[in-house]
C-alpha cells in the first residue's frame, strides 16, 4: 500500500468530517482522541487514545502518520515544534499555527502586512485599555491572547471601571489579554482558503455567518448581496494572509463587514464551521481540501454546485434523543443533508448542523432554520 | 444514543462505500468482514472478522445490530431465513433476496408478473436449450442459476455441440442452469431504485452502462438521448419489481435496451456500481438511500445535482500503485472526484472509480476515461 497516513490530532467533529473524505481518496487515516468515545473516534478504525498536550503520546502518534494535522488549535506550540525538530512533517506547521493560537501574535503579524484589522494593543496594564477607549470609545473587546477561563475568551467592558475588574481577574489567573476596538460592523464574514506546501492556493466564496451570542447559528453561501469589491478584498486578504504565514492546509478568515471594508476577526487554521457547507455546496469540500493541501496534492475545485447553499447548526436543546427528529424532517424535505457528530446533547453545545443547495437563498434559509429547529426539540411541526 | 446500529454482512467496497454515508447520518455501522484489512474493514471502527456462510457468526453478528443488510447475495437463504425467524430485521429480507440470488427464480417472477425478459427456461438436459435455441436462434446465453465456477457464471454456446460439453461441465459440478436468448440490444441501461418497507419507493434517472468483456467501465446518467417511452418503462418496470417483490433498500436492475422495448437482464439487491455517480451527481446518494429504506426511514431526492454525471471504473492494470497517479490527474482535473477502495491491484480487479458531473456529457466521458487510464498506469501522460 503506497497511500499515505495522515494523523490528526483531536477526535471532535471536524476530524469525523475529514474521515469521511478520507475514504474516497484512500488516504489512511489516524486520529489521536482523548477518549475512545470522541466524534471522531466512533467512526474510526485507527485511533490512539491520549492526550494532545502529552509530547510522548504525539510522539508516539506522530510515528505512525506521514503528515500530521489538527482538529484544534490547543496543542502547545513547543510540542509542535518538538515534532517538527523531530522530522514529522506538521501542517499548519508551528510558525504559521501559533498565529491561530495566540491572538497578540496574529494581530501583531497582520497589522505588520498591512492586512486590516480593528485598532488594538497588547494589555500590560490598565493604562493600555483605557489609551484604546480614548481613541474607540467604550465599549471594548478584551481578548484572552491564548484560551481563557470559564468557557470564556472574550469580554466587553462597558467602562473603565469594568475594565479593572477584568485586569485583576485575567492576572490573577495568568491569563494574558489584548484590547481591540468594538467595529461598528453590518454582518460577520467569513473566507476558506486552502495553501499546499508547494504554494498552490485556492480560494471559496465568501460567505455570510450569522452569529448569535457569539455562537455561529448559519453560514449564507455566497454572502448575499456582498459588494463585489468587498467580496474581491476578503478573498485577497485570506490570500495572502496563507501565503505571508506559510500557512499549509484550509485556514478560515474570520472577517467583519463594514462600511469602510473588510477587518479581520479571528483565524482558525484547519476546516471550520464556516465552511461545513462545501460538502454539498462545492465540488471539493473543505474537508477534501485540507487533505489534499496537508499531502502537497493539486488542491480541488472550489466552486460552489448549485448558486447558493445555507448551513444551519443544530445546537444542543431540551431534547436528547436527535435521531427522534428524523422521521418528520426527512419526509418533510427530501433534500435537506442532515450531518450528525455522534455527540451527547448539552444546551448550547454544536451537535450537528443541516445544509441545503438550490437557488432561492431565503428558501433554503427558511427550511434549514426549520430543521435544525426541529431536530433540537424547539419546535414540534 | 438513540441511533440505530446498521450491519452490513461484506466488507467490500459497497460496505465502505455506505459507511460512508453513514457517517453524517450518526447511524452507527458494523460490518461483518471476511477478513480485517477488506475494503471496508479498513475505515470501520467497529468490524466483526467472520465468514458470512457461518450461521453462528452470522448470529453473533445481528445481536449487536438493529437491522442486517448486505454488500453482497452470498448469504445462503436458509442462513436468511433463521436470521429471520429469530426476530431480527433483515432487509432486504430472505423472500426479496432470493430473486438476486437464484436467477431461475427471478425469471419465473419477472414472467409470472408480465415484467418483459429475455425468452428463457431452466435447463434440465440437453432439450431444454436445443428448443430454445430453436426459437431464438444460436448462439444463446446460458446462466448458472446461483454462482458458477472457475469465476465464471454465464456462457455463449454457439453450438449444440458447445452446449453439450457445457451441460455435462455444469453437471459433474452440481450447478444448475438456465438459457436465454441473446437479446439484440442497442445498449445497457440501470435503473435505481429504493423501497422502504412502509412501501414509500423513489426511482433514480435511467442511466446507460457500458460493459466490456462483461465488465462495466463507465456509467452515463441519464442514458444519453433515450427515448422518454422507455426511460419510462424501465422506471415503472423497477417500481414495479420493488413493490411486487416487497424489495426493502436499493435495487438496480440491469436492463437491455432494444428496438421492441427494454427487457430486464439482472437484479441486483444492494447499492450497485451502476448508481456510484448518485455520490456527487445526486441530491441523495445511493448509499444514503440504501441507509434510509432499511432503517424505514422517509428516502432522499433522487434528483440529479447537475445535467449529466459519468462515472468510470477503475480496473487494475499494471500499476500497483495507485496513489502515484494522484498529483497528475488531481492536477489536470481540479473537478475529478477520485473514489480508491483499499483493494489489492490485480489486473481486471475494480479497485476504483471516478466521477464527473457537469453539463457536457462527452467531455466528461473523456475526461473520466483519461483519469481511470492514468490511474491504472494504461497511459502516461
Amino acid at each position: 500500500m503506497t497511500f499515505p497516513v495522515v494523523g490528526v490530532v483531536g477526535g471532535g467533529q471536524l476530524a469525523r468530517m475529514t474521515h469521511q473524505a478520507s475514504i474516497p481518496l484512500g488516504i489512511r487515516f489516524r486520529v489521536l482522541s482523548g477518549d475512545p468515545d470522541d466524534s471522531a473516534a466512533q467512526v474510526i478504525r485507527d485511533v490512539q487514545v491520549g492526550d494532545h498536550e502529552d509530547l510522548a503520546a504525539l510522539r508516539e502518534f506522530a510515528r505512525g502518520c506521514d503528515v500530521l494535522t489538527f482538529d484544534h488549535e490547543h496543542v502547545p506550540t513547543g510540542h509542535l515544534r518538538a515534532l517538527a525538530e523531530d522530522g514529522h512533517l506538521v501542517r499548519p506547521g508551528p510558525e504559521a499555527l501559533v498565529h491561530a493560537q495566540d491572538k497578540a501574535v496574529m494581530r501583531a503579524r497582520l497589522t505588520g502586512i498591512g492586512v486590516p484589522c480593528p485598532r488594538w494593543r497588547p494589555v500590560s496594564s490598565l493604562a493600555d485599555v483605557a489609551e484604546l477607549a480614548e481613541q474607540a470609545g467604550w465599549p471594548v473587546v478584551v481578548k484572552a491572547t491564548r484560551g481563557g477561563y470559564d468557557g470564556k475568551g472574550v469580554w466587553i467592558p462597558e467602562t473603565e471601571a469594568e475594565a479593572v475588574t477584568l485586569l485583576a481577574e485575567a492576572q490573577a489567573r495568568g491569563v494574558g489579554l489584548l484590547v481591540e476596538e468594538r467595529m461598528d460592523f453590518q454582518r460577520e464574514l467569513a473566507v476558506l482558503v486552502a495553501r499546499s506546501p508547494h504554494g498552490q492556493a485556492s480560494v471559496y466564496p465568501v460567505v455570510e455567518t450569522v452569529q448569535v451570542d457569539g455562537v455561529c447559528r448559519e453560514v449564507l453561501a455566497p454572502a448575499p448581496g456582498i459588494a463585489p469589491d468587498h467580496a474581491a478584498a476578503a478573498q485577497q486578504a485570506a490570500l495572502r494572509i496563507a501565503g505571508e504565514l506559510d500557512v499549509t492546509g484550509v485556514m478560515a478568515v474570520e472577517m467583519f463587514d463594514t462600511k469602510a471594508g473588510v477587518f479581520v476577526n479571528e483565524l482558525a487554521m484547519r476546516p471550520h464551521n464556516s465552511g461545513h457547507w462545501t460538502i454539498e455546496g462545492a465540488r471539493t469540500s473543505q474537508f477534501e481540501q485540507h487533505l489534499r493541501a496537508v499531502l502537497d496534492l493539486p488542491l480541488g475545485a472550489p466552486t460552489m454546485t448549485a448558486p447558493c447553499a445555507v448551513m444551519v447548526n443544530v445546537l444542543g436543546g431540551d431534547q436528547p434523543d436527535l435521531y427522534g427528529g428524523y422521521l418528520h424532517c426527512m419526509a418533510r424535505d427530501p433534500e435537506l443533508k442532515i450531518h450528525m457528530y455522534g455527540k451527547q446533547v448539552r444546551p448550547g453545545r454544536k451537535v450537528g448542523h443541516v445544509t441545503l443547495v438550490g437557488d432561492d437563498l431565503e428558501d433554503l434559509r427558511e427550511r434549514g432554520r426549520h430543521a435544525a429547529a426541529y431536530l433540537r426539540g424547539e419546535i414540534d411541526e
